[in-house]
């Protein structure tokens, strides 16, 4: 299979589409991000990476850093962490704080905003925030082996002064009892998380022990148990995408996290890491030229979880 | 691996907790089940079948009768279907009518009660009731390559005489003008789709297809194409479960569709179709022993779609 | 005060505006009404009456029944209503099931769609459907001391046949064991009290015991004791126009029970009992000449319960 | 009628029962009352005032002053409110978000949290925070025509620390836009009016105005026209004590506003301004004995808006 034809097939069929959907408008700096720009890598667990695009643009992770939080969280309090989150997908839009009243302040899954409130709360635990967002940095470095990543400290002070939905998710929980942190010191470490910069092959590499039984097979670093590699791609799957999830895993197979960013992470569990960026949303808030390409792609390659 | 002392070894575990779990009790046919049963039957691709426990006992195949529904549905209107149903997890449980009002007569998902509805009334389109029953019956029979497979008439008649809830979501779909036929039709259809009884071993016979790229290795019958069965088994993991979807993917890591009758079936493409049957139910409303089964078999067979 | 060439100004004020609104399309029998009518008449608890406009065609009663059929559960079953009955406004449409489902089955008041299924189960209780029927219609022609009354069999059909939000209603609360008698029969009651043809003058005379402490000042007799004229006042007054009862107590000031028929009956309590009808209806579902037309009213004659 | 009488008659019914109910503990501050305490004034248009139990002693107003600060913001936008809060019940609890989400920002009224915020944003507007207490404070004093109400500034600053979900709601209503000041500011002036501490005589001396077409007869001061008077009458009818609202209405019958610092405060427009005060709470968080008392009342005086 000649995946570097593959990728270059996808940017040439996308092309004439750039600037499709809707950049995200509600954190001002990421608005003025030109929508027409569309990058792809796939890291294999072999080592290869092929790239396509704008491949080596960084673009804000946003949502894509709550399955690197979560995995955080998972190494520091284990199975602890469902106590206090949920793992089912959540049937609304990613900021909804509608089921949080529901639910008496436990949020469905990690992956909707008030979910990864909650895991930056747990990370948080023991830190101050500058130290607890230098750890996830230190985190993020460590997957991707690349130094050079960085958080873009703009954008993070854009959602902070903005960032009003989170602020209310954030005391909507304290007032339930589940945030151990105030609210400004969390949100301080959630902004900044989402706010990480990294291009596709970074981000390709980093989400690469997903891939490979919780090794990263550039560095041979064990970053979690195959089982634990599982269980992540398994969230990713049914609630990677809000409420968009089913749709990808129908079209697309493999587990995946978006972000606002119009960055998405997919994996191929045994077979590759693969990260694509297109700015321009869909109505359902995942990158719509990204989604469409790893429909391409898990159409080419023949990867889906769910059979060949 | 051997599948059988696998099998064997399940049962064992099992049998000290035989009854746990609550029978479903708003079936009367189905509360007076004895509870202390458990079956087990694995079918892989090559054709062979493993059992233990009461794998030869029939059961009320119930919710499971939708995965069957709906890939006859996808035969007649292909992908129009999702014109009239969605295909996103519920977040609330198998017979809301809450999400109804809120997306205008449009169900989420074909898994739960009122999306399955939707379904039997797409079936039943150029038929009369009796031949849309009779259809469904040769379908299983077919499937299963067993021409003893019956539906058990007195759940059909228990569930009409008490089924208010799917009056409502039958009613309330047909206000929306998204039920082409009257309800009373459709509801006949539905009952006697879900009082089919099968055996473990017919079950996981039947399901063969979804687990062999759409193809019954059984029969050497094709039943759908490769990318149909990936896509009704994306469905199952991410829909199949009701409100316990989300865990039931991240503890057992396979798509599965669970029935109130406390049949579960579920797929390990490339590898095998199961199913287990004990009629005790946790408080979403799956199998109590037959979730904790799989769990075990996953783990012990190192069959997930999430890698291995 | 000059209460004709108040009643004679409001309709010179409103002919210019006839047709506003739009007509109820949902039973297809009122869809056919002409929108370009509007009567009002006014009974004064001394027996006066003044009517202006179409005050002696009939039309559709339709909800306003609710307040009649209330008072004679009430009767029969005294302050036990309120176990299968709540009396809070419902902050959401007239046909809505969301609450129900939250609520167990028990209808947030009895002048919503739901609520007022229960008030007809109460009502129904001993009797067959044609007898309580029957015992509607007379108390109807009771209280407006006129056997002329009928009820318009062709609008009964017409719900019947179309009525699916009903019956997904009140199979809703059957599940939930708030219904006695099975659902054919309590919507064949409840179709056939909406159907109740009246005209402005009828319906003024009915509801004037509403306004003199629970006795009908034309025929001398007590119909309810005076706290219970109260009482179904203070429902009418927070819960009698769905969810534009804060509204209307706003604007108006008097307890009323809008149909979607376009009638409106409302009550100052000591004063005057009152009956405006016209067929379009705004957008939450109430006569928009007709709660207009009482906002002038109440304005001019100074009736309001909340001061002069 | 010998009003003195009925005081002392329902503070001597009311003795035995001292301490029912429970009293606001998410205060902290609030939650050290002695609950074993209950005041009663009643006072006439003819400036009349009757007291019985601990009148005398000072409580916090909390939610009452939702009505003074209303009347206030009329005073300042007239109906222009009306665009950014709306006049219906709510059918939810007093802090409820989920209504919130589905309006779009926009909360149900002025007397449930979200829409008090509001109100309170709208007072703000011109002024620095301390100024905008200030203000309130002063017209308290006016109306009550008593220099020597005080905020107790321990009661607000518990609020202020503990009061998450006030900051959800401000949060959630600011990123809709609905919110011109920033949170911090809004929630500085509402927890300040909250927490103004004033006795039975003092309220019901500073609702008179309510009950006498707008104008204060102790003072001659007209504080709004007759016709806004009855509009804050029935608003107080249908929205004053949360989702117990038409409960209070059937029972009582006149329009009244309850705070979980245990006062509520009744109006018999024509008649007379009533406060009672008991700090334990009945479930939906108005004061238990306080309410029963006003039913006691009511029914003794024959005051009800609905009926005499």
């Amino acid at each position: 299979m000649d995946l570097q034809a593959i990728v270059d097939g996808i940017v040439a069929e996308m092309q004439p589409r750039f600037g499709e959907g809707k950049v995200a408008d509600y954190i001002p700096e990421l608005a003025r991000i030109d929508p027409n720009q569309f990058g792809i890598a796939i890291t294999t667990v072999d080592g290869q990476t092929y790239t396509a695009g704008h491949a080596d643009v960084p673009f804000s992770i946003q949502s894509i850093s709550k399955v690197f939080m979560l995995t955080l969280a998972l190494g520091k309090a284990g199975e602890g962490v469902w106590k206090r989150v949920g793992r089912e997908p959540s049937g609304s839009s990613f900021n909804s704080i509608v089921q949080l009243e529901h639910e008496h302040g436990i949020p469905r899954n990690p992956f909707i905003n008030a979910g990864a409130i909650v895991v930056t709360d747990m990370v948080l635990s023991g830190y101050k925030p500058r130290e607890a967002i230098g750890e996830f940095l230190r985190f993020m470095r460590f997957l991707a082996d690349d130094d050079s990543i960085t958080i873009d400290h703009k954008v993070a002070g854009s959602e902070q002064t903005t960032g009003y939905r989170n602020f209310a998710l954030a005391n909507f929980m304290r007032g339930f009892g589940n945030l151990e942190h105030n609210v400004e010191m969390v949100l301080g470490v959630y902004f900044h998380q989402c706010a990480l910069a990294m291009n596709c092959v970074q981000l390709s590499h980093a989400g690469l022990y997903l891939a490979n039984r919780g090794t990263n097979p550039l560095s041979g670093f064990s970053v979690v148990s195959p089982k634990r590699a599982r269980r992540i791609n398994a969230l990713m799957l049914t609630c990677g995408h809000y409420d968009g999830s089913g749709d990808f895993a129908y079209r697309v197979g493999l587990p995946g996290k978006s972000g606002v960013g119009g960055g998405i992470l997919a994996i191929a569990p045994g077979k590759a890491s693969i990260a694509v960026w297109s700015p321009g949303l869909n109505k359902v808030g995942n990158s719509a030229l990204g989604s469409e390409a790893l429909e391409l792609l898990a159409s080419r390659t023949g990867w889906s979880v769910f059979g060949n």
